[in-house]
């Protein structure tokens, strides 16, 4: 049944499994409601009102976005509760004062006085309050300040001065580079501790900060005490990919996208497979090349799912995938045989295509269309 | 001027330059007109229909793509002569026939008995003849046939006797793994080798050759004799990128493709810009890190298009990039200012917008827009 859907598609093209979606949605809301804190899903790995209804409880929200441009379309959809997790540009805000005035409770995020002058600048212009957390750097990875920074109060400052400070978030961007529970619980904590000593600086200079907002995906999943915290974010959970599997956070069985493909020709010679999917069905995404095990550009299933255990895409041109084995030649599958690719990364995979034929949950049946969008 | 016009572009947004562009079209076309061949770009680069008008010769073609989708918004713009320059697999051919039947002159690629069996029964169900190339391996690059491959003949007679043999095609995908005149000179003299040897063993069949289709973008500008070949195919020379000018094949000054963006905080103890174009905006592509000047995910240059020398991107989240300097610690530009970066790799980063902010060519003026197509 599946089979015949899936060859029916002109590939390559992006499937995904709702049933393993909705698990792995379910595992991760499972899993923190125990240590108190609820879940602002990031948006950015779906890029889809579908799967957003899905994800979010009750579907309206709270959520986490990457572009204004999701805030939008999401905010359109019906999701009024939105933190748009990246540095905001001065010049963005007269968007993000558009989207406020259409009635989602849209925050921003900033590190610097002068993105909160003008914060609160853009919020004064349009009469209302812009809530805005001020980002923690908690491993050196990306942006932030450090939580005993002098500069937290100042800024802090700036925007309680005109009621738009919410609180503090931070991000263990470094917990994708570590392996294990035991390491990434340990990731979970220096989050933990960033935004609870951001905290108390902040609450030192007499500022309230009732958001104390953390989260990656690894992290999520492994933390074991979030006191204090008070909300977590995280985005690839929802359909995860190799580079997690990789760190030890998901199982392969638990990748919810791939990519049906079509054998278009073989190299004997090399013992190479060729086939249309290449890094334009793919993305360029080498994320696995720096752990245990590189998975090239994709891991090699069948069309039904089931791991080919040594085939994996070797390498790849825009339109061409090489599929080599590890361990033997590999087969020559005969021409027109249709695979399925598991992603290194879910976000740059999915951002490859305009939308998703999704294998529904429960009975089996017609394939569904989710559409994706993109840009700015 | 052109500062005013970029400024109010919304960040990340994809600019191409309409002259650097126009330059590099005219530079290699004059420089195959003296070695007897005709060009037949590759606009798997643009996948625009305002961009091919201005590349092609009459706007009308010849022209190569990679994806049937291409083949079919060109022929809708009235290209009237393309090849699809990626193995064929038997269940596209309905649309390729359908695409002939439309008027367009579509050839296309193969390099097993099985794939030909398909198209000759293709092209007898429809009525007519589809032109075919058998592609031949050059360089153990990718796809293809040996050049003194037994199979040659006996594939060349399936489709010879059903009309369908035009030729013969290479692609010295191993060119852009070198650096320099000479080691390009070398690769573009193992494509001529390889269809003109493809050819005799044709000849040896009884069957003619007319097509023998050669091309990369770094052979294509170094090659020395084309003796036997009748036309060349490149595709990044339009608007090159960070890839090429480390294969010595165009300069920093070549580049037509940029990315606009926005500085959105500060690293100091790191010394990093942050900046609103992450991979998204950028793509993964990472193809200047096997190179002897790592770029990072691009070379940095001010809003004018300077480039800024030590300042490239050192790494890249979806929606953050991070600045670094290679000599010294990066100046702390304030939040706000607009920069430009340069592309690894132009196909890809092209890939990841839906359009091009054109900086028209001739008098200074508004910022004309084309729009750009994926999918397949």
């Amino acid at each position: 049944m599946l089979n015949t859907e899936l060859a029916r598609l002109p590939t390559p093209a992006l499937i995904l499994d709702e049933s393993r979606m909705l698990r792995n949605v379910h595992r991760l809301r499972d899993r923190l409601g125990p240590l108190g804190v609820s879940i602002r899903p990031h948006l950015k790995t779906v890029k889809s009102v579908d799967a957003a209804r899905r994800i979010l409880e009750g579907g309206t929200g709270p959520a986490t976005v990457s572009t204004l441009k999701e805030a939008e379309v999401f905010a359109a959809a019906g999701v009024n509760d939105i933190l748009y997790a990246v540095g905001i540009a001065p010049d963005k805000l007269g968007r993000v004062c558009a989207i406020r005035a259409g009635g989602c409770d849209l925050s921003v995020t900033l590190d610097t006085a002068e993105q909160a002058e003008a914060v609160v600048q853009a919020a004064k212009a349009a009469g209302m309050a812009i809530p805005t957390l001020i980002e923690i750097d908690c491993d050196n990875h990306r942006a932030g300040l450090n939580p005993r920074s002098p500069a937290l109060a100042r800024i802090g400052r700036i925007l309680a001065d005109a009621s738009c400070l919410a609180g503090v978030m931070t991000h263990a961007g470094e917990s994708y580079k570590v392996v294990g529970a035991e390491a990434q619980a340990a990731c979970a904590e220096v989050e933990r501790a960033a935004v609870v000593v951001a905290a108390e600086t902040l609450a030192a200079a007499g500022l309230a900060c009732p958001v104390r907002s953390v989260g990656a995906t690894p992290t999520a999943h492994f933390a074991r005490d979030l006191t204090g915290v008070t909300e977590v974010r995280a985005g690839v959970y929802v359909l995860f990919d190799l580079v997690m599997a990789g760190t030890g956070t998901c199982a392969i069985d638990d990748i919810a996208l791939s990519v049906v493909t079509t054998v278009i020709g073989h190299q004997p010679e090399q013992g190479w497979i060729m086939i249309d999917a290449g890094w334009m069905a793919m993305s360029r995404d080498r994320g696995t090349a720096a752990q245990a095990v590189d998975q090239g550009y994709g891991l090699v299933c069948d069309v039904e799912g089931t791991v080919l255990d040594d085939l994996f895409v070797l390498s790849a041109n825009q339109e061409h995938g090489i599929v080599a084995s590890r361990g033997r030649v590999a087969p020559q599958l005969p021409i027109g045989t249709r695979l399925r690719i598991l992603p290194n990364h879910a976000c740059a995979t999915g951002s490859q295509h305009d939308g998703y034929h999704v294998i529904p949950d429960g009975e089996p049946g017609a394939l569904a269309y989710w559409p994706r969008f993109r840009g700015w």
